[in-house]
């Protein structure tokens, strides 16, 4: 049995992920591929209400390290529930963020110890990482506005513009250390600029 | 302002913990200390939200690192809230349980890594230590007999009997390891001399 791929989706507020992550999936599905959509922080029962705790904005004030060993605990468990036994039984996992987003959020949003993050993602990964990671990259006002047109803001939406400022230079920054595995696509164009990118992204992975 | 003094009680299952914490409180206050009485996991709202994830044993498995991590999550919550803003107001603070119970536990009870535990005690915690830890000890056998009369067992006191056996070495070993912090309190005997150990222990602390 060969090991099905791990795609990750990766992206500030409002780049489009949801859209394009469905287009990812039928695009995979079309050619043939058995995968599973998937999302972090999430992906499990357990995950799932990790995830509620985390994005709850009526909760008391979270400590920075509290939220980034919430972040690795859902990710534990989807891993080892939803990631592993998926991969290893041949299927694709397409996942809505992964651990670029923790770099992203906490490492550059928050500004916490980027070697606290990697020993994180040693101890709860392995050797674990994504086969290909496509990163859609926009302006931060373009994302925002998108976002709030959406209606309530979770906790991390309801950030300030300089915290999601720093969230996209940390991802630019992910893009630069690991080009062979995280494609940069411009969201800032017309969806089906951004859709035909994807595809070019893609197509060496299916065959 | 003198800082608090910061004490934990930790033990096994069924040695008595609840019948001497509230016994160690009463004491305190009745020579004049202002003490609050809080538990982990748990002692914040977040805290305690996480405490119902780790303590339901009708959850799906929860893999080890997201055990470990989901305890240190709420002791990050726990010290932020609760442990320091106490101690710093000159509170002391009496806690059910603290980090000696993940080495215990996760670190013995599970045969965890003992160097992750202690990264992440180092991470959280910075240099917060008890000043002083009283741990009630008994054999295993002696403590599940009172653990069970009392009903429902939770994720944890539904574990095997060796579990537990590794848990109580794992505490012996902690105590060996901080004699000066770590006071050890044999726990079957008769109660009023557990009390007169612990007022033994107790007192230096006071003036």
């Amino acid at each position: 049995m060969t090991r099905g791929k791990f795609i990750t989706l990766e992206g500030g507020e409002g780049v489009g992920k949801t859209t394009n992550l469905s287009f990812i999936s039928s695009y995979l599905q079309n050619h043939g591929i058995d995968v599973i959509v998937t999302r972090e922080p999430g992906g499990t029962r357990l995950a799932e209400k990790i995830r509620e705790l985390l994005l709850d904005s009526n909760n008391e004030s979270i400590s920075e390290s509290a939220e980034l060993l919430l972040m690795f605990a859902a990710r534990a468990q989807h891993i080892k529930h939803v990631i592993e036994p998926a991969l290893s039984q041949g299927k694709w996992v397409l996942c809505d963020r992964f651990t670029d987003a923790t770099y992203a959020y906490q490492g550059g949003g928050r500004n916490m110890n980027i070697n606290t993050i990697e020993w994180l993602e040693n101890l709860i990964q392995g050797t674990l990482r994504p086969d290909l990671t496509l990163l859609l990259d926009a302006p931060v006002e373009v994302g925002i506005e998108r976002a709030r047109d959406r209606g309530q803001l979770d906790r991390f939406e309801s950030e300030k513009i300089d915290f999601f400022e720093r969230v996209r230079q940390a991802y630019l920054r992910q893009a630069e250390l690991y080009p062979e595995r995280i494609k940069l696509i411009k969201a800032d164009q017309p969806l089906s600029d951004v859709q035909n990118k994807l595809i070019d992204m893609l197509r060496p992975l299916i065959r």
